[in-house]
C-alpha cells in the first residue's frame, strides 16, 4: 500500500494491520516516507484514534525503528516508572533509590521538560557534576554498579519517536491519546525491563485536564503493555496543585535530599507519599513483595534505615557528582502574597510551571539554556487560609526583569475565595492494573 | 498566530478570521510555512469543515496568492463555465462558441484530464496545431479578436492552488468539499469574470457519487462566489453514463464539430441538449436575455444559424489549427458487445473513463503522453436493450497489448439486466442560484 492510501484508509475510519503500520514507520524513519504525509497521517490518527492492535503495532514498530538496550546480562527484575509530566513532580529522584536500595534494577530513562512541566533531566543536572549522557555501555556500567542510572535518551533508541515527537510538536497532533501512548511505551519498553508503574497525571497541572482522559490513556498504555508481555499498572494522581513543597530545578533536588533523609516537612507530605507509593507498586510488579502494603512497608524502611539516601549519593557519585548538596542557589528572593485574605480555592496549576519557566527555570525554545537556581517555594497548598499579606510563595530569580512576569502568572494562578474548597482531595485517584 | 495554533484551532473545531487564512496561504505559498504543517491543516480542514465566510476566505487568498487576469480594458461582460469532470463530458467546446457568437466574453481556463475524467485541454490539442499554452498577453489577444479562448492556466495565476493540489494528491485530502470549492473558485474568479455556472457532475462518473454531495459542494461554490460578489449558477447534472457518444479525444472533437454543425444524432441529444442549457445559463447570467427560456432560444439560433460553428472555426485558426477536422485517427477499431442480452441497467461510468484511460486516452501518471486517437464510440445509452453479439462502443485503438485491459473495464461498466430499469433519467437534477 502507498502512503497515501495508508492516510486515506485512516482518514475513512479504517484499522491498520500491523504490517501497514511497521511499513509506514519504517519507511518514515528512513525517509523514505516524507514528513508531509506522516502529519497528515497522525491528524487522521488524532481524528479517527487507534484501536489497542494498532496502538500495540505502532508502538512495536516505533521500537524497531531502533536498538534496545539489552539488560539480559544482568541478573535481577527490572522495574521503572513513567510520569506524564506535572509541576514540581520530582518522585523519580526518591523512588529509584528506594526501589534500587530494596533489590530491583531501575533502568531510568528520563526526559527535560516539556511545556509548563519540568523534566528529570534537567532536575539532576542541578547538582555539580552530575552526567546525564550515557553511551549504552556507560549506562549499563553505571547500572551495573548502583542497580540504578537515571539518564537521557541515547539516539540509538526509538528513532522513529524522536523524529515523530518534533514532528507532533509543530503540527498540533500532540494531543492525541493512542501517539502519546506508543510514545511513552516505545521509549520505556526499549529499555529492556519487566514492569513498568505509569504515573499519570490529572488536573490543571497535567497535560490530562480531565480524569476521563487521564483514565482513557491509562487504559491504553496499561493495555499496550499488556499485548507487548509487560507488568504495566498506572495510577492516576492528582496534579489540581505543584507536588510537595518546590518547584524549580535546584530547589526540588533539595526537596528531594530532605524526604530521602527522613525529613517530614508537611508541605512535603504529598510527594513523600506518592514516592512511597509509586515504589511499593514497583516492589509488587517487581516480585519483591507477595502484596501492596508489604510494598509500602519495604519502601518506607528504605527511607528509614538510610539505605535509599546512601544508594541516591552512590548514583550521584557514579554519574559524577561528588556532592549532591551542591546545588546553585538564586541570588534573590522576592515574596509572593494574595491581594485579598481568604482561601485557596482553585490554582491554575500549569501557571505555577509556566513562573518557574519565565523566571528561567525551563524552556521556551529547544535551545534556551536553564537557570537551575530560580524557583518557588511554596509556603500554602489548595485549601489552606491565607491573610492578606501572608507569603504563598518565595520566589527565586536571578533576573530581575523576569520578576514581574512570573509574579503575574502566580497571581493568575492562585484562586482565592472567602470558603475553603468543600470536596476533599484525593492524590491517587485510581489504580489501573494489568498484573 | 504561529502555524500551529492555527492547526490546533483548526483540529479543536474553531473558526479562522479571513487575516488567519490569508496569512496561512500567503506563508505556504512564498514557502515560509512547510508542507507538514500545510498538509496537517488541510486534514483538520477535511474533519472539522470550514464556514461560508472561511470558504471565501481561503479561496480569496489563493487568488490573492498571484496575479490575476485585468480584463477591465475589454468591453463586454465576462462569464465562463466550469465543469466537476466527467466522462464524455465535452460541452465546454460547444458553449464557448455558441456564447461568444451570441455576445458574452468567454476567458476560458480549462484543465487536463484528472483521474478518470477527460480534460478540456487534451481534447483541443487533438487538433493539429491547436495551442493552449498562452502568455496572458497572448490569452487576451485571442479573447479580444474572438470573444473567447480556451487555454491552460499559466503560472502567474492563482499558484497557491497549484502548491495546495499537488499536496492534497498525496495526503488524502482531495475529498474535502471547501477544499474542492476554494480551488475551483479561485481559479475562475482569478479570471476576471462577472459571472459563472457551474456544472456539477453527480453520479457514477463523476467525483461527487451522491446528489446530496454535489448539492453540497454547489451550494458551497455558490455561497463562495456570491460573498465574491459574483453571479453564479451552479446545475447539479447527471454522470451515470457517458455524456453524448464518444469517448476520447479526437472522437469527442469531432462529436463537438457535428453538434455545432447541427446534426441531430440521437446519442448526442443530451450532450446538444446540456450545452445549450449550461449556454442559456451563461446568457442570463451575462444579461444578454432576460428570462432563461430566451437564452435557451439564443443558443439553438446561434446553432441553426452557424455562427456558433464558424466562431468555433475562428477560435481554431486563432489558436493555431487551420482545420479543426484533422484529427488523429486510430489504426484499428474492436467492438464491445456485452456478454449476455438484456437491458443495460447500470453504467458504472467511471470504468467507461478508464477503458479510454487504459488505451492511452489519458493519464495514469503526471507526465505520460497522450494518444489523442483513441477511444471508444457508443451505440447504447442506459436503458436500451442489447442483444447477444449487437455492439454496445467500438472501440478504437492503437496498440493491441492495451485492448484486452480496456475491454475487461468495459465488461464490468455495463451492467445488463432482463428488464429495463424503471427510474425515468433526468439530465438536470437541480439548478442552485445566486443572482
Amino acid at each position: 500500500m502507498r502512503p497515501v492510501d495508508l492516510i486515506r484508509k485512516k482518514r475513512d475510519g479504517g484499522e491498520h494491520s500491523s504490517e501497514e503500520i511497521l511499513s509506514l514507520v519504517t519507511a518514515f524513519t528512513r525517509g523514505a516516507v516524507p514528513d508531509y504525509q506522516m502529519s497528515a497521517w497522525m491528524m487522521a490518527v488524532l481524528w479517527r484514534g487507534l484501536s489497542s492492535a494498532e496502538t500495540a503495532a505502532l508502538t512495536n514498530a516505533m521500537i524497531r525503528s531502533g536498538s534496545t538496550l539489552d539488560l539480559s546480562d544482568l541478573p535481577g527484575v527490572k522495574v521503572d516508572k513513567h510520569s506524564t509530566g506535572g509541576v514540581g513532580d520530582k518522585t523519580s529522584l526518591i523512588l529509584a533509590p528506594i526501589v534500587a536500595a530494596g533489590g530491583l534494577i531501575v533502568p531510568m530513562i528520563s526526559g527535560r521538560g516539556l511545556a509548563h512541566t519540568g523534566g528529570t533531566l534537567d532536575k539532576l543536572e542541578s547538582m555539580e557534576g552530575f552526567n546525564v549522557n550515557f553511551s549504552p555501555s556507560q549506562f549499563k556500567h553505571v547500572l551495573k554498579a548502583a542497580g540504578c542510572v537515571m539518564a537521557g535518551q541515547t539516539a540509538e533508541l526509538v528513532p522513529a519517536d524522536k523524529k515523530m515527537y518534533a514532528l507532533r510538536d509543530v503540527t498540533g497532533t500532540v494531543e492525541s491519546a493512542p501517539l502519546i501512548c506508543a510514545s511513552i511505551m516505545s521509549k520505556k519498553l526499549a529499555e529492556g525491563i519487566d514492569g513498568l508503574v505509569l504515573d499519570v497525571k490529572t488536573g490543571s497541572g497535567a497535560f490530562m485536564k480531565s480524569l476521563a482522559e487521564a483514565e482513557h490513556l491509562a487504559q491504553m498504555m496499561v493495555a499496550t503493555g499488556r499485548q507487548m508481555g509487560k507488568k504495566v499498572v498506572a495510577l492516576i494522581t492528582d496534579m489540581d496543585q505543584p507536588l510537595g513543597r518546590t518547584v524549580g530545578n535546584s530547589l526540588e533536588v533539595a526537596e528531594c535530599l530532605e524526604v530521602l533523609a527522613g525529613s517530614r516537612q508537611p508541605l512535603s507530605e504529598d510527594l513523600r507519599f506518592l514516592a512511597l507509593e509509586l515504589s511499593a507498586w514497583m516492589f509488587l510488579l517487581g516480585g519483591r513483595v507477595p502484596y501492596i502494603e508489604d510494598g509500602r512497608t519495604l519502601a518506607e524502611e528504605m527511607i528509614s534505615n538510610g539505605n535509599a539516601l546512601a544508594k541516591f549519593r552512590e548514583l550521584c557519585r557514579l554519574q559524577g557528582a561528588a556532592d549532591p548538596s551542591r546545588l546553585p542557589a538564586a541570588k534573590s528572593k522576592a515574596t509572593f502574597s494574595p491581594a485579598t485574605e481568604g482561601f485557596i480555592v482553585r490554582v491554575q496549576c500549569d501557571k505555577v510551571g509556566v513562573a518557574n519557566l519565565v523566571l528561567g527555570g525551563g524552556r521556551s525554545k529547544q535551545d534556551d539554556v536553564i537557570d537551575h537556581a530560580v524557583g518557588l517555594e511554596l509556603h500554602k497548598k489548595l485549601g489552606d487560609a491565607v491573610k492578606a499579606g501572608e507569603p504563598i510563595a518565595t520566589v527565586h530569580y536571578n533576573d530581575p526583569a523576569r520578576l514581574p512576569e512570573a509574579m503575574r502568572f502566580l497571581q493568575e494562578a492562585y484562586i482565592i475565595g472567602p470558603q475553603p474548597p468543600c470536596e476533599p482531595r484525593v492524590l491517587v485517584k485510581n489504580v489501573i492494573k494489568a498484573l
